[in-house]
């Protein structure tokens, strides 16, 4: 594996790969690798012949009060991990060197956006589009992976590669668990322990959507009030938002119908943790 | 040379094409092809394995009131005038096939178009990044050609490619003129008779600036109406706009100095002509 931290010298080195036809499968990421990262390399590895990993926490994507600079972040403990999992290049470039000092063009996300994550988070998704595009730009990739834990992200990506003709395939992956349920994620260091604990409730919470859709139950307010219930019961944890929404149009709907996801954010103390489940009506 | 109609069958083919490790040299146009145009595919000859050559009349860059249902158009012109000065590709997408019924994007050009045609033109830069950014993700070129009359359109152009960190050299190219003076346009043959003897002058009269700045004249606003005394003199079009700005920069300078633009618009009474010249000072 080798590490590049500069756009141009990857840009130098993708035109290689690429002019002597080698496919090229990109996974970014902003690092603290775990898991659900190291799956999507490992999809990627089945799928191409070099496989880029980007680490780069975006600022452009957190808002003021976000939690940027206390984000996690572990470069040393990162590159074996990426290495180990089959990574053939590391990007990992500085925030002066991806963005130019006078911004000439803006990014703006048209849909998907008012509601999850979005609503709170004014301008995040903007950020993310907009970094995504360098990146794609820079890594020229066949094929860009995401995981489905952040499904409004993937929505989102889905929009920005249509509407930009970005040659590039998107492929979702399911979201990795532990065995208690939890989502895998970067931001479950900032649990405490007792936060630890609570946590895999956030998962069984939206299974019970699940069971009540599949049982037949219509009442869409009514599905969110159990789930909501049920994590106020197990977790001291804010609840940002429940929601039950068609995908990947993240419309709301009056009945269960379709394919739809079941999507929840809650904070801890220091942490806010997203997690959902994608079901077949 | 082929013809290809659709962004999902040109995608494949420049695909191919880079596989093979071929360069691609890519000019876009509105079509109704001159010699500007024809210039630039014999640059892009120079440089380049493949010509791909896009006609596109953008509706995105055309504001109410502007002149998309009338600008010209002659397709069977065009392929003819494509394949003689050698071009490999011609991309002739639809509207509908370059565009999505529901659009997820919107991009904003930030700076470089309160000035010159980007007053009275709102949103034109917009939809021109929008297209570009789209027609580069579909030619996946390695050097994209333009002509400098439209030198505003060129500014910009490099800060989209800087920012989103296209993998693409742009390539300037001099503006081409008739023996007159006048600036090649596909826009010129809306003049009349009359307005077209008129026409040559818009270039006369940016070179009486060229002229007084090189003599040493200091006052900006004095040479700029010398330039619009003239224009009103030789020609029966209203003045829009007689600007001496930094370039690339476009912003207003004091005195002389560096590099300038001098840069003009008319309206005659069924087209509006823009001109410039660039000088160094």
């Amino acid at each position: 594996m080798i590490t590049v931290t500069t756009k141009q010298e990857m840009q130098q080195l993708v035109i290689q790969h690429k002019s002597s036809g080698k496919s090229i499968g990109f996974v970014p990421t902003m690092g603290y690798l775990h898991e659900g990262h190291l799956t999507l390399v490992k999809e990627a590895s089945k799928q191409n012949d070099i496989i880029i990993m980007s680490i780069f926490v975006n600022p452009l994507q957190f808002g003021p009060g976000e939690d940027y600079d206390s984000y996690p972040r572990n470069s040393a403990r990162d590159k074996k991990l990426a290495k180990e999992s089959g990574v053939d290049i590391l990007f990992m470039p500085s925030p002066e060197n991806m963005y130019n000092s006078q911004k000439s063009i803006g990014m703006t996300v048209l849909n998907r956006t008012d509601i999850l994550c979005g609503v709170n988070r004014p301008g995040h998704f903007d950020g993310v589009v907009m970094v995504l595009s360098k990146l794609f730009n820079i890594t020229m990739p066949d094929r860009a992976y995401f995981g489905l834990k952040d499904a409004q992200q993937f929505a989102v990506v889905s929009g920005l590669v249509e509407d930009l003709d970005f040659p590039i395939e998107l492929i979702p992956i399911e979201t990795v668990r532990e065995s208690s349920g939890l989502a895998v994620s970067s931001r479950n260091v900032k649990l405490t322990t007792e936060e630890r604990k609570q946590a895999p409730a956030l998962y069984r919470s939206l299974q019970k959507a699940e069971d009540l859709i599949k049982e037949g139950v219509q009442d869409i307010d009514a599905i969110k009030g159990v789930v909501e219930d049920h994590m106020r019961s197990q977790m001291q944890a804010e609840i940002d938002y429940v929601e039950i929404l068609s995908f990947p149009e993240l419309a709301p709907v009056s009945i269960p119908n379709g394919k739809l996801i079941v999507a929840a954010a809650v904070k801890f103390s220091k942490a806010r943790l997203i997690d959902n489940i994608i079901i077949e009506v």
